[in-house]
């Protein structure tokens, strides 16, 4: 409802930004369509439709009064969206990537987000055939509503350190579950605040007077009809965060909770009956496994985030205009100078076409990605679980490379648009503080990169300390941790030879730029450690650099690696349509150029350092971004329209496909509730406050 | 009040909070209130202190509720506050620094910050004697109550483009006020939204078909009795905003609205009644000290706002503790092995304590600022401007580059708390929010740049043009840029000349690198317009590499010049402080050495590629840089105790003085609202939602 009447007669003065984004779409060199199915693929994008068309016309997932709500609001609009999905989903029998899409779609993470996404998912991974039949048929039917609680007040990514223990009582054949400390809370967990009344908690399993490590055991928390804590349970919501209001983040502590031993989840290991002997699990590799595919479902993320991000910062900076350009002044069609469109500045463009080349670069390694773990999983099936180390070091520093990249390139789009960036309206701000968590869960960016690193210094010892390394040629064609190592160990002097700035084009000069640099970092701190004697504290910062470096390297192959030629026939639907498109073609060779050439300046001080390039290729190197620059401009409309991002989504008043970016800011905000009510503002009246009129809210 | 109870007997794990705290303040090589005193002297701290304290005592300022609050609650909570800041400003009789200090501690900008800060300073120094009598004497009562409307929906730091005009009518000898666009809306007026009922409006002059450009009215927009908009006028708040939400940032169009003659602020320029001849301003070098005093306000908050986010971060990152340090296991006062501190890790000590070395860096560069302002002030009264472009050159760059490194670094002590950091109990979140704006208003942070960088340009043209240079020589003991500038045109090839890592410690060494890159910098940038005939805008991304490099030097030589010798005797009472204790001395030295060797390693890329060090000098800086980090660690903690943020500021479960860090954050979670509201989350049920308990609300 609007609280104020916005004149009727006026529109925004020329030129209107309708007309410009048609100016633009008008200049690309390439379909857009054709851009948009080689990305998703035919099947994809149907689904998506079919989804979208059904959520847009239901009243339940109108989203405009989303920016008006405060934190209550939004979790009593978030858990009936939740509601009506699970009518949806069993209306339409939708399957897990349905559900997906939907989700995606809604994007608002509200209380049953952690049911489906990690209650579910692990009673089916780490239950028993008797627990699945008690617990995961209700769960799936919605008649039980369970979150997953791991983190604690005290504890994160230390899972050893978790202080909640589940001690085995021999006489009843229970578990006691005991927080013997404040920082023992349960914290942070989705749905437990307010909503769920089962939960799988992580404790420390402790039988016969011996600890077992962390386990995981279902727990009723909350009584099925009253809705009340069970008796010993302390339970509640964590207040307010930066993002995630619609989520009920919850903490929980017991006292002394006794639970069936039945409830611990038994797949992998148990406690005897009576006796409190400890079956341990026969191979953990299974569970690495989960984390790889939920690492690439991030970076999956990642791409969309920033395709999002993008799509908005591009649109808005063709319709808005500042300044007149005094070397090139522009003309509107009725020859008056008008201002240059922001989009026409080099800084803005070097703000902003990065960022679409790092969208377009994530998707490719998320395909890069899935592909791999689907190899993986045909292979670990029969016993092969000779990808998984690989699989899981670079999942891990790919998770953390990107989801930095993607939470400062949405940032820098939300800067790059100004004022207007910082409203609401903008699209940016609840979109970039639910994005936000992504850096801290699911591994936090700084610790996953030890993973990276270890896994790269042991590689490299391997490599070097046998007397043959031929043997691993052959490997590493499937390997390019081991390619670009081995070249460094062949030619540790790699040098970038370039004499004119189109030699920066050159895919393999690329591919020898990011392997030299990454594996000299490794080969300084295999050097460090082993022949220093450095510990491994001290060089931590050496760890962070070596893993973005691989992580770099991996971004910048499985780019280039899907543009370029392909071996014939090509199966793969989404390659198929690039490369059956000369245009397509074109346009994706200067994304990735403006990826890696981009990457390379601004990790320039690392090129210099392992003493790969020089101050004057520098320069040309520079000189290189710049043409690329110039090169994208006239595709950078469509290169986000092929992004395909729905306005659904993207609930931007400055990134709209119509470019009605000033009629819909001045619409929203006569909507806004505090233009409803009635205040004296008078700081010389007796009252302090007086707010005559609260009842009309 | 609390929905949910704790249980009593509970308590953190060992080791306690405090105790950690204390250890660490037990290390400490200085006295903390030693330094507090030097950088804040103490006529600033008891001030501090006496209204810290009125502040806390009375009710209307109590924080305890804030992070609850909705939008419209939020605001009405702001503008109870700003009445009561009102009341008591008159009670004590408050001056200028002490409402600013309120207002600091009070740290919820609310609906009257733009009367003060923009429309009392406006009529003040823009109005005549009879203009001042009819607004200024009622503005101070509060009798009236204004903002400054000069951003529009579709213009922002272009000014000279703004849409609202306000044409001559001789026949009513009045303006008439319009806005003929629906882009002319006045956006983003902070105050506007609900509360001013006046505003000076800045719009384009027009007088017998001329235009003049844009000049300050002032126009009364609401009826002082009803609060009802005055006939012609459409305004309101412009809606949710990512921070800044206590204010009611409002839009205003105007349909033909007349106002007398008189109301055109009219020190400067005026329009001739009647005739509607105009009267051009004399000189408009005073208003660009008033943007240097701003900037200059701004620098010396980004010192504040740095301390602030340091703090929370040093001293939660104390008391946190994650993993065991395998090779430096710690353990506990009864031999048990602990978790290390997260403060031991080098990567956590690389991320935060360069942010306590750029809070104390600003510190010296905001106190130079205003030592120089202050001279310049004397000097212009006598019709000196000699230091004006330089002065305006050098808060503009300062201005752009503090801030985005207050913003950025604030986010980064907020990932470095980890989850918590999320959660707004962290204490980083609101106040990110709301200091977020600070890169975009006041000139936008890239477009301020252009200016520096035109002026560095221009000063190195001059003084290369000039024969002899030698009379530059005199200048420059007073003007930095002239002395690298100088320097380098007679030395373009400096070299570091580094042989071990202690080189990086000589302060000689530090300014000539960076001066030596910036003046590289700006003369390839010369080179590249003059010789080459580079267009401006494809100079962009150089213009702000230019800017960024002079204002670090800025930092580093404003920085160094506080620590070195001083000319005896000391007279500035902090500087007398800080010299006279060799332990005080001992410890800013380390921190300036981080601060100067941190910068250069982060932009080691520039050091390269101007030739002034190498690949094996980087590795030597980069050892300086890690053992610096070691220097600094017994003092981490004092060094943030000593910037003396009070608890009232922080507002931070994980910054608190006494480290009770889990206790304050489950007590703070028990008070969430949500928390008290009952729900009905059965899926199932027929209702979608039901709340069956609002009122409770």
């Amino acid at each position: 409802m609007s609280y104020i009447k916005i004149p009727s007669h006026l529109v925004p003065s020329d030129p209107q930004g309708s007309d410009l984004l048609a100016l633009e779409r008008e200049k690309a060199t390439f379909n857009v369509k054709e851009l948009t199915l080689a990305l998703y693929g035919s099947k994809e994008l149907e689904k998506d439709n079919r989804i979208l068309k059904i959520l847009e016309n239901d009243p339940v997932f109108d989203k405009s009064n989303l920016y008006f709500m405060g934190r209550t609001e939004l979790f009593e609009n978030a858990l009936r969206k939740d509601k009506r999905l699970v009518q949806l989903i069993k209306e339409h029998k939708w399957n897990m990537e349905e559900i997906q899409a939907a989700v995606s779609f809604i994007d608002l993470p509200g209380p049953y987000g952690l049911h489906r996404g990690m209650f579910i998912p692990t009673i089916f991974g780490q239950g028993t055939e008797e627990q699945k039949k008690k617990f995961l048929i209700p769960a799936l039917k919605y008649e039980i509503i369970g979150c997953y609680a791991q983190t604690e007040l005290g504890h994160g990514s230390n899972v050893q350190g978790l202080e909640t223990t589940a001690t085995y009582i021999p006489e009843t054949d229970e578990f006691e579950i005991n927080s013997p400390y404040l920082t023992a809370s349960k914290w942070w967990i989705g749905g437990l605040g307010r909503t769920a009344n089962h939960a799988i908690v992580m404790a420390q399993l402790k039988s016969n007077g011996k600890d077992y490590g962390p386990h995981p055991f279902i727990i009723q928390i909350r009584d099925l009809e009253t809705h009340q804590p069970l008796p010993g349970i302390t339970v509640g919501d964590i207040g307010p965060k930066f993002g995630y209001n619609a989520t009920d983040n919850g903490f929980m502590l017991f006292d002394h909770v006794r639970i069936p031993r039945f409830n611990m989840l038994s797949k992998f290991s148990q406690i005897k009956k009576g006796t409190g002997e400890y079956i341990s699990p026969p191979n953990d590799k299974l569970s690495y496994g989960t984390m790889v595919f939920i690492r690439a479902m991030i970076v999956t993320s990642v791409r969309t985030s920033l395709a999002r991000a993008a799509t908005i910062a591009i649109r808005y900076s063709a319709v808005r205009r500042q300044f007149v350009d005094k070397d090139q002044p522009k003309k509107s069609k009725d020859g008056r100078i008008v201002e240059t469109s922001v989009l026409d500045y080099t800084m803005q463009q070097y703000r902003l076409f990065p960022v679409i080349a790092q969208a377009y670069a994530c998707f490719y390694t998320a395909k890069a990605m899935i592909d791999l773990y689907m190899k993986y999983l045909k292979q670990s099936s029969s016993g092969d679980f000779s990808l998984l180390a690989d699989l899981h070091a670079s999942s891990s520093g790919l998770k953390s490379l990107t989801t930095t990249m993607a939470v400062d390139s949405i940032e820098e789009c939300r800067r790059a648009c100004g004022g207007h960036g910082y409203s609401n309206f903008g699209g940016f701000v609840t979109f970039y503080q639910n994005y936000l968590p992504n850096i801290t869960w699911e591994g936090d960016n700084y610790i996953l990169t030890h993973q990276t690193t270890r896994y790269l210094l042991k590689t490299f010892r391997e490599v070097v300390s046998n007397k043959n390394p031929e043997i691993y040629a052959s490997q590493s064609k499937k390997n390019p941790t081991l390619t670009y190592i081995l070249d460094y160990i062949n030619n540790p002097n790699q040098v970038c030879n370039a004499t004119t700035s189109l030699d920066f084009k050159n895919n393999e000069l690329q591919l020898r730029a990011f392997g030299h640099r990454a594996a000299y970092l490794i080969a300084n701190a295999v050097d460090q450690i082993d022949n220093q004697n450095k510990s491994w504290n001290s060089m931590l910062i050496e760890v962070n650099r070596i893993s973005r470096a691989h992580c770099q390297y991996l971004l910048v192959k499985n780019f280039i690696t899907a543009i370029q030629e392909q071996p014939q026939p090509i199966t793969d639907e989404k390659l198929r349509i690039l490369h059956s498109s000369p245009a397509l073609k074109k346009v994706m060779e200067s994304v990735c150029n403006l990826f890696v050439l981009h990457t390379m300046e601004k990790e320039i001080g690392e090129f210099f350092e392992c003493r790969f390039i020089t101050d004057s290729e520098a320069k040309l190197l520079r000189t290189q971004v710049y043409d690329l620059l110039q090169e994208i401009r006239p595709n950078a409309v469509s290169l986000v329209d092929a992004f395909n991002i729905p306005e659904f989504v993207l609930q931007s008043a400055l990134g709209r496909y119509d470019g009605k970016v000033y009629e819909t800011m001045i619409d929203w905000a006569s909507k806004e509730p505090l233009n409803g009510i009635t205040l004296d503002v008078n700081p010389n009246s007796e009252v302090l406050f007086r707010n005559k009129n609260k009842a009309k809210l």
